[in-house]
């Protein structure tokens, strides 16, 4: 515990690793929430984006089969043209597209999001509330030494290929309908964000509250056995005074908390 | 561990539920080498496809901040146009957007598996094979009830609208162009999906030989405890006979294995 601790305060006292050097303006309440929240700490993020990317030509791809050693990524120098976290116009995309000279594609990427979890569970909450809110290619890393991420993703996305060793392929009123198609997916990315945003908070609030619940029954659990290990070596009986536990509200989260933890002894 | 194999047992009766009704050629073989072992059982698949859809009209979304209960799926009842998991020829795609009336896109899509892991280390080695095979938005799931899944995915896609209520919007000659794209694409996934498979089988042989050795490390040491205390029983000390274990190659895979296990204990 106290180790995720130490390495989250280093983490985000180190300045902004991004191209742009902060987070996102349609996010920043969501990092801000997570990031002030102990089993929380973002490591990379985007709130989407449209880009336009000029691509250089493909080297020849080796035939099936043939023996590799490791992963052969065929990491590609990509320019960005143009890059927008924003709706964008037809006349950015086509400034940016008059400056290829090799093969330019158009692009709309969803957010997306990673956040280290000091704990399975936290994963797990932050797992639920993503993919309730639509981002369905979330999912848990959960790392040989015990590093969790949960990553935060979509499928919702566009790649268009537009330019050809810089000749554009298509009519400017494609381009139009394409930078339409894109906007409209921008703008359901940002209701999937302020989905995901206002279910985290209530998720994190239920959980402080179970939490709570949880701790003064177990505050009131000791004091009674406290009082019962005092009335024994009294020799006392005072079934009268016995408190009542009553109902406990916060019992059935304690199980769904147990339940999390046993993940790995369930069989 | 028998409730996980009853279930897999079950499964694997059950006719394949998909649309296809049978594994896609290509990873027949990945398939029933997860399903031949006992940490895994495959729930869905898909090798890698192309496809036209034809999306009905877009129903008005509705404007941001307007409360939304629970999430709002724009479920769009898509009509399948065409689709392939191989190479697939200009002639298909035109003579499939021939049949549109409403939009319609052309897509790339890579290849998907859903698999159900016994234990998390399971998912683990799953996990690091199909990150290096280059299947990057790979991820684990764990249920509230512990059900864990590791599902293969990728980023590699295409998605190109080309008709708008039926008419195409573009030229043919850039028809063939994202053709030919998404056929690039289509190779690049099958040598992923065999560097993977290949990684898999390497890994699975290891995870047995460290198993197999850890056994008979247990053995010897079981056997010279037994020895040992017979020995201590009797009252004779016999330095001269005792065994040297010698180096355990399998030791490091033993504390791989413990630091899996451990995750959850770890600060």
């Amino acid at each position: 515990m106290a180790d995720f601790e130490r390495w989250k305060a280093q983490r985000l006292s180190r300045a902004d690793g991004s191209r742009k050097g902060s987070v996102d303006e349609p996010i920043e309440g969501l990092v801000r929430l997570l990031n002030g929240r102990e089993g929380f700490c973002t490591t990379s993020s985007c709130s989407g984006r449209v880009v336009v990317l000029e691509q250089p030509p493909q080297p020849r791809p080796p035939p099936r089969g043939q023996a590799t050693t490791g992963f052969e990524v065929q990491k590609q120098n990509c320019t960005w043209l143009m890059v927008t976290h924003q709706i964008c116009t037809i006349e950015d995309v086509l400034t940016a597209l008059q400056k290829a000279k090799e093969d330019a594609v158009f692009k709309f990427e969803p957010f997306v999001l990673h956040v280290q979890c000091r704990e399975l569970q936290d994963a797990q909450l932050l797992h639920t509330v993503a993919i309730e809110a639509g981002f369905r290619n979330s999912g848990i890393t959960v790392g040989r030494k015990g590093k969790i991420i949960m990553a935060v993703r979509s499928t919702h996305c566009l790649e268009v290929p537009l330019s050809q060793k810089g000749k554009l392929m298509v009519s400017e009123e494609y381009v139009d309908f394409v930078v339409r198609v894109a906007n409209q997916k921008m703008e359901e990315n940002r209701r999937r964000i302020d989905r995901f945003y206002s279910s985290l908070q209530i998720a994190l609030e239920n959980k402080d509250q179970s939490s709570s619940l949880l701790f003064e029954e177990k505050e009131k659990s000791n004091a009674m056995d406290s009082y019962r290990r005092k009335g024994k070596a009294k020799g006392t009986a005072n079934k009268d005074r016995c408190l009542s536990p009553g109902k406990h509200p916060g019992f059935e989260s304690d199980n769904e908390t147990q339940s999390n933890i046993n993940v790995l002894q369930e069989a």
